[in-house]
């Protein structure tokens, strides 16, 4: 590439980067002199340019060896965003429709350029504490996953393909680490990375720290987290990974993806929607008491994991017999009742996960380093409390009885007899 | 290193080879005149030969570009012998007792130089055929196991150093996939490498293909198989991998190793056990009806999980506050009830694995391309099938109640119920 050697960009040498870069320039449009640079990023490693020319506009991200919330202080590979870069051209090419398209990447500058989601585009999180509903959310987000996940797994691939994949991603490791810290090694233990608001839910996080029922589960779920190569996940798929509009659903932010439990990415999101079910009550005022609000995110947890088992099983019963995934031979599960019985094992184990994993993604964002806006934008801390309360409630009820619910209703009537 | 090119040794060139090598030229011990070389390869893939010197002996194995058994219609890396090598030296330093030692290895030509194992060791398989008493092979392999597996898994190593041994050996694909293809999927289904002794179990083997609770049994340890970075196992810990004399055990042949699930070893070895306690009617005579040598492989059986159950907790237990492994904090897991609660899930779900690869293995060298000479030896072919129809069937209960079954005597009660 143009460049031999990473440097940290700003507003001022993106303009020159981008002149060195002629088909990104060319896309702009001319004159230079209109180009308009803004950072824009709020997430926690990365920074985010939005480049505004006279004939179009993209988005370039850049890695930075460091955490960016905290400072160099906490070093990070800039090398995340291959990754990131990587699993946007592949989940883009699965699923063209939810992923902001790709126009160049620089692995010696760390840096994406890609489309810009325009307004109206939110983060989705913003849209759940605005109250704001989104009628293909559960929709297009099981399209999502069912597409990224299956087509990614043994169900379509090789063992060949896949292991070369997976071996290519063990170099994302110090991302993987991250996530073994933060979300399920900190929250079970004294660190002074935690905070949680105090002193209202000091007992509950003694309670959790003590509770060893729930941290065998953990134990479980993160050995499923470091040795289940399971699909290329995107790894990091809360609802700040989410952009939307009332029509629009894309996937951002996969800097976190590596091939492991297809559970981590659904648990991720469904646990995400309950993170924001949680907070509602924060959020109610006189004009909206959010009641109808919160039934509309419980309708959509159900029908996103409804339509992401329906649809992943439907992508899997139309590919039995093309023989291009190494997990299922053709010749040995021909006859359509142990299609079916490996069928309901299969998504039977994803379930399970799926509910651990979306309860440990709870458990972080309360007692843990990262918060959630949905909550932490809750100014009275005794309110906030009492959401938050009910959330880990709720999670540490959801992880324990993960192998044994059998529906999605099932494990939301199990958090509803939790409210009450 | 001196060789630029692979080619295939046989008993001539491999003294110009050796007198290439100072070292190993050396170690024979002069005059050259007197060197002999033996080919005594016996197993399925590889040449092996004794070279025997005037000061010392030793062992040169060769992998060549195809399966020994089939010929060069298949294919097969000679890379494996890499693998081998790497994974001899691995478990060589964290078990040197029961490793050969490694002298040599040459990549290019896929040379491997060892410990030549001097008679009286012979394969234990062999040893079992005859009705041989190992009184220390429980012991000597349950400490193998327990020492090779404990100290290569996220117990003892960092996910670091892990997600970087498992990208390498993801490397080992091809042996991955004979394994995938001769175990997991070839037994279940009509194929023309698959093999059984015919018309008298043809009935059985119609049954285990339409037997579709197991199938999906096997899928998911497919998938664990697949998926399920747990160790660096050695892959093919049969009864023809182990060299014994009655007091000396060396586990040779780790051509198939990589990170999977821990239980393939463990149910390898078990179900390798398993095979040779079914044999046995089928070698009692006027002298021998080998019911004691029943008793005593069930004894070594319960004695081998028991033990291996034993020195990997106890491994554990000792390595609990020295952080070297990332799968339990000791922060998070400081209380003796927490570490004990999480010890047992973990040996619990370990144990299931075992069980269910030992019937897979059992299974396939009853129905599929590779047999072992403990049935094959039984000349009436009548005997052969009644041993091999109860090995079938037990390993078929064994599969199905792996999961609910408690206790290796609780597995072998199930078995015996089996013979009765
Ligand atoms: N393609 C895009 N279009 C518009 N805005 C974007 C785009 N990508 C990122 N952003 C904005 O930048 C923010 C941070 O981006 P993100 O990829 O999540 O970075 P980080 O990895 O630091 O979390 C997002 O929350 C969003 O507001
Ligand atoms: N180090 C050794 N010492 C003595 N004999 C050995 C040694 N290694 C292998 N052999 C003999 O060679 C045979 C084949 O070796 P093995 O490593 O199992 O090859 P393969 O990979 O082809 O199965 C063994 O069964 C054993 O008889
Ligand atoms: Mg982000
Ligand atoms: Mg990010
Ligand atoms: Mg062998
Ligand atoms: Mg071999
Ligand atoms: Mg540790």
């Amino acid at each position: 590439d143009h460049d031999e050697k990473f440097y940290i960009l700003n507003s001022a040498t993106i303009i020159q980067y981008i002149k060195k870069h002629s088909s990104l320039a060319s896309k702009l449009g001319s004159p230079e002199s209109d180009w308009k640079v803004q950072e824009v990023g709020d997430g926690n490693l990365n920074f985010v340019y939005i480049v505004e020319g006279t004939a179009a506009s993209f988005v370039l991200k850049q890695a930075v060896p460091y955490v960016r919330c905290v400072g160099e202080s906490w070093p990070m590979t800039p090398d995340r965003a291959y990754f990131e870069a990587i699993t946007l051209k592949k989940h883009g090419a699965l699923c063209p429709q939810h992923v902001p398209e790709i126009y160049h990447f620089d692995r010696t500058m760390s840096a994406i350029v890609m489309q810009y989601l325009e307004p109206p585009h939110i983060i989705l999180r913003k849209g759940f504490i605005k109250g704001i509903y989104y009628p293909c959310l559960a929709e297009h987000m099981s399209e999502y996953m069912a597409r990224t996940l299956f087509f990614t797994s043994l169900l379509a691939i090789s063992t060949t393909t896949h292991r070369s994949a997976v071996a290519e991603f063990c170099g994302n490791v110090q991302l993987c680490r991250l996530t073994e810290q933060v979300i399920f090694t900190e929250p079970y233990m004294e660190s002074s990375n935690n905070r949680w608001t105090s002193p209202q839910l000091d007992e509950d996080v003694r309670a959790l720290r003590d509770d060893e029922i729930l941290k065998v589960e953990v134990a479980g779920l993160k050995a499923k987290f470091c040795e289940n190569s399971q699909a290329l996940i995107h790894g990091d798929l809360h609802t700040g990974s989410v952009m939307v509009t009332l029509s629009s659903t894309k996937v951002i932010d996969p800097e976190f993806a590596f091939y492991g439990p297809i559970g981590f990415d659904v648990g991720a999101f469904l646990g995400n929607l309950l993170l924001a079910y949680f907070s509602q009550d924060g959020h109610a005022d006189e004009h909206n008491d959010r009641q109808e609000y919160k039934k509309w995110l419980l309708a959509t947890i159900e029908e996103t994991w409804n339509k992401f088992s329906c649809k992943f099983l439907a992508l899997w019963t139309s590919n039995w017999d093309l023989s291009a995934g190494d997990a299922f031979h053709p010749d040995v599960y021909r006859s359509s009742t142990v299609r079916i019985a490996a069928q309901e094992y299969f998504m039977k184990g994803i379930f399970a996960d799926s509910l651990g994993f979306a309860a440990a993604k709870m458990i972080r964002r309360i007692v843990g380093i990262a918060h959630v806006e949905d909550l932490e934008s809750i100014k009275n801390p005794d309110l906030r409390a009492k959401c938050e309360r009910k959330a880990l409630h709720a999670a540490k009820k959801l992880m324990k009885a993960r192998m044994s619910v059998l529906s999605i209703n099932q494990a939301l009537e199990l958090i509803n007899s939790e409210l009450s």
